[in-house]
């Protein structure tokens, strides 16, 4: 397979012994390896698709963290993992990098079944420093003297799981290393205090260097300075502290680092000696540039951070930005929120890609950025929707599990009016088993006074964006894949948001709704091809089933019901409670990654699969 | 109805406009007044039950908050709410306090379909600063210049979606105030680098006196001052912030003030219009101490934190301290761990409420007490059980629905070995509509690879607990009520984790699990009495039905199942998918405060209720 390093060299590379060679080599053999990685990146994200910016970005620290500590028996956890590309061509897996993302390939995130060094699983924010200490804890209870380093971003240190997790880590004592990459993004520019307090190490009139110089002057204040030191001298350490200490993550109980340059492999290494010597929890702030050594990159890293295939040579993408269910939900919602102003848009970090960039032009003072927050974004939306506002939060179904108990407690006990736009709600391909949104519909379903919508075209989508605001209350959640619409041959002269029902005289009635409407009206046409008829139900409102339908739906000789979630909490197994000859496919376990036609396939969910299915039983 | 406060001067606050007219009353009519609420509140807890030590921390603080602000334009917003006691007597609830915590009587926690004066709900921890930053967003979208308040202590500050709140609060520019009750304590004593930080504001030689003199004395340095100044003067606002910078909060965007003494009423004033007059994000750091004014309270503020009622002038509890499933669980776990240093304990600031007390005393090093952090812990969990750990996390139901991401993400993908002891499962009574733990079957469910254990009395729950270690694989969780064992006519003369079937030779087959099999048994023993016979099967692991199972119960006539939890996501609705004959009681909304047993019989799920139910179908 192609690894898209030079040839020469690639050779030269394998007959590493990894990760313990890279010990070995000299700063001047690491710039040469860091410039082919950079290349194999480029090349290989070109083709499959996938983190650019942050991987680039992180080249030279990944080299750095693999030559001072030995993986696996010392830990590295990669927050989020989208970053840990280089990790895992530096630990073996170069011959398998250009399966990067694709089906039984190589993941896009770090996943122990694939690998011993990659020590935790990652996918989700934020949850690298919980679970750094958790190891790092067992080292100290096992007298192991390795390490534990969690590498996060300053984008992930925004979610309140990376607050606990410092906050808990600081007083430890353990082996317990934080790298904080700070990188003034997470995937749009970074919000918040913290983002803003970290901002200020970037300053090349270094902070440390001030402190130094306060510090050296009041040493040497002959009158003055004695009453300083007295009042210190005689008031608990931990107040001299409060003076003298330089960060944030002193104030936490951590030893502080850096910050150093993260593209310089000595300075990086230096750094990282210095934390792995104190034997106690470090913070080691390592700042870098996104997109480092690919000019597209480096010019637009929001562009780069997750991408589709590109043009190597320009940066462009393979194809032509297209209208997608996430652009026409923040176009509509924008249009509403230019008749009223009542209309509030929040998003988790994820301005563009759940398509609010516009609705944050137009009412840049109703748009709410709050960070990788996504349990902050709800209960905020009710503290907005507790005063009459119409809070709309927007958010991948796969991250929204996330505010479970926001959604029960905050949102669902006092009954607040709040729409949520779940985006990516299915299965969405690529980013693979962390990123499916397939429990949406089984969670939102345990929560008393939710109403679900899912449409299957634009149409509908506008549709039930207006009935969620205007008609319906409490917690309205509407869910679109992330794909496009296109053309359907099944299609009613009018909009409906609760369901269609498309009759043609036959005895078997087909269920299903969102994206997969389209594979069974695919499936339709190819049964009509064979001079067989199926009748179709289409729910838009997922809790639209009533007592008639229910005696319609039981009318039937045999009922399929086809449908894009895990299958315990799913609507099918609720309808199969009242309806015996109903024969359902849904998913039963996590979805690994794969492009979206070949999961809907193996999940029987294709239109292909749901025309066999249909033909073998008409 | 009897309010608890001395007669003639009941009188008197009645007359007051509430809670306007407490503007105008002199420092000494405050104080009386905070003596009497006093010894209403203890009055009333001792018979009632409720929180006692937080609620006699913040009197004079609720009244101060409600003579500097004008509730509900101006909104306060208590977090967790187990404090607000004093807030509800001074908007006009006196009449009805004596119903606390009773059926259709006033809510322990806020509750705004209670009062317009409680902004938001709470009853969850760490919800405030989000709520109120959207109240607060709101007010300033629309012109309104009154303030969101939220009130939180430096328990529920641990709390991850506390922080989140703050990244967004203090650059939003709006006008909210943090109030930081900080009394050394949530439940137990706090852990974590937050409550250490915030200690040192405790110290008499107060911090923000030594700053001033710093700054006093650089100002007065002739020569050495000089190259200090320039240095500060060319650099960013930022850097010279972080010499002269006081807290941590102003890190985080916020205006500092105090720390103030929370019982003194004046200074408590002060500092509070000082906050409201900057119009913008304040925190404003109030010291308490919990218990304040009940020498039994103010000695053992942990056992006063959330009390059933008790003796007044002793303080002793009115029934002796029972064993309970909580203890149960904690006593085998501390025994199991005796003999297996693999096992770790970790709690969520409930190292009594979950029995872990006597584990944290002989395991000390293989206990976490993590603060109120669910997620944190489930993640931390998870990078112990990576190492080869077992780590058992002990948790209130309704508590772990903020861990949903953490189990779905970090502990199932990878299929990592963690054992959750799941407390107050089931209705928990008094707490009411926030705590009732009637979610965790329905959320556990939508969870690939989770196993559940409901065991109906200590020996189930003893070798479910062993079971759950060393047989199964995954997440695995352990459900028992807020409750204590007690004797039951239907036994087997063996232990299973599995099921028990108790076969009579009836047509009848009834199914239930955990506490609601004593219930069960209750109306066995009825029909007894009438000469009806039923079948009984019990289940102990939620998983156990299997098709030769489901064959069995088939051959009934009918089948009635009664579950403790919400339908969507029960036991009995995917059991109905199969069989067509079953009737089931389980809980269709979420559920308001009363007795168990008074919310058992209103559900259907107590005995007599069961017994009537079958007794009409027999």
């Amino acid at each position: 397979m192609e690894t898209n390093m030079t040839k020469g060299y690639e050779e030269e590379f394998n007959k590493l012994k990894l990760p313990d060679d890279l010990k070995k080599l000299s700063y001047e053999q690491c710039t040469r390896l860091c410039k082919e990685i950079r290349s194999t990146l480029i090349k290989t994200v070109s083709k499959n698709g996938g983190h650019l910016s942050s991987n680039l970005g992180v080249v030279e620290l990944s080299l750095a963290l693999h030559r001072v500590f030995s993986s696996p028996k010392d830990k590295l956890i990669w927050d989020v993992g989208h970053q840990s590309y280089t990790h895992k061509i530096l630990t073996g897996r170069l011959k398998d990098f250009s399966t990067l993302r694709k089906e039984n390939g190589l993941s896009g995130f770090c996943k122990p079944s694939e690998s011993e060094h990659d020590a935790f699983v990652s996918g989700h924010s934020s949850n690298s420093v919980s679970a750094a200490l958790g190891i790092a804890s067992a080292m100290k209870l096992n007298g192991d003297d390795h390490h534990a380093v969690a590498i996060i971003g300053d984008g992930a240190a925004t979610g309140g799981l990376s607050f606990e997790g410092l906050n808990n880590a600081g007083k430890s004592n353990t082996n317990l290393i934080v790298v904080l990459n700070y990188n003034e993004m997470s995937i749009s520019k970074n919000v918040g205090a913290i983002a803003k307090y970290l901002s200020n190490f970037r300053t090349k009139e270094s902070y440390k260097k001030t402190k130094t110089i306060v510090e050296r002057a009041l040493d040497r204040i002959p009158v003055v300075g004695q009453p300083i030191k007295n009042t210190l001298k005689f008031s608990k350490d931990t107040i001299k502290n409060s003076i003298f200490r330089t960060t944030l993550f002193e104030d936490l109980g951590f030893e502080f680092v850096g910050p150093v340059d993260g593209h310089d492999l000595e300075e990086l290494e230096d750094a990282l000696n210095k934390a792995k010597m104190m034997k106690k929890p470090v913070v080691v702030q390592v700042n870098t540039i996104k997109g480092k050594g690919y000019a597209p990159a480096e010019e637009n890293p929001g562009e780069f951070h997750g991408v589709s295939s590109f043009e190597l040579e320009t940066g462009n993408p393979d194809v032509s930005k297209c209208d997608s269910y996430s652009s026409v939900f923040g176009c509509e919602l924008s249009r509403l929120a230019d008749e009223d102003e009542r209309i509030c848009a929040i998003t988790a970090a994820m301005k563009y890609g759940t398509g609010l960039d516009k609705f944050a032009k137009s009412h840049k003072d109703r748009f709410f950025d709050v960070g990788i927050a996504e349990g902050h974004a709800l209960t905020f939306a009710g503290g907005l929707a507790s005063m009459g506002k119409l809070p709309v939060f927007a958010v991948y179904s796969s991250f929204l599990q996330r505010g479970y108990d926001q959604l029960i407690h905050d949102l669902s006990i006092p009954n607040l009016h709040v729409l949520i736009g779940i985006d990516r709600a299915g299965i969405v391909g690529e980013d693979g088993i962390t990123h499916q949104g397939i429990f949406d519909v089984p969670f939102l379903s345990t929560i008393p006074n939710v109403t679900i919508y899912s449409p299957s075209n634009y149409d509908e989508l506008r549709a039930c964006i207006s009935k969620g605001l205007y008609d319906d209350s409490g917690i309205v959640a509407v869910r679109y894949p992330r794909s496009s619409d296109n053309e359907c041959s099944l299609k009613k002269d009018y909009i409906s948001t609760n369901y269609e029902l498309y009759e043609n005289g036959s005895d078997i009635l087909v269920i299903t709704y969102g994206r997969l409407f389209k594979q069974v009206s695919y499936a339709y046409e190819m049964l009509k091809n064979d001079n067989k008829v199926i009748d179709v139900l289409k729910l838009i409102n997922l809790n639209c089933i009533d007592d008639i339908m229910i005696e319609k739906i039981m009318s039937y000789k045999k009922v399929f019901f086809f449908e894009e979630c895990y299958y315990n909490g799913s609507v099918s197994q609720r309808l199969k409670n009242k309806i015996s000859n109903l024969c359902t496919t849904a998913i039963n376990d996590f979805v690994p990654q794969a492009t979206v036609g070949s999961s809907l396939e193996h999940l029987g969910l294709s239109g292909n699969m749901i025309y066999k299915k249909l033909s073998s039983e008409i």
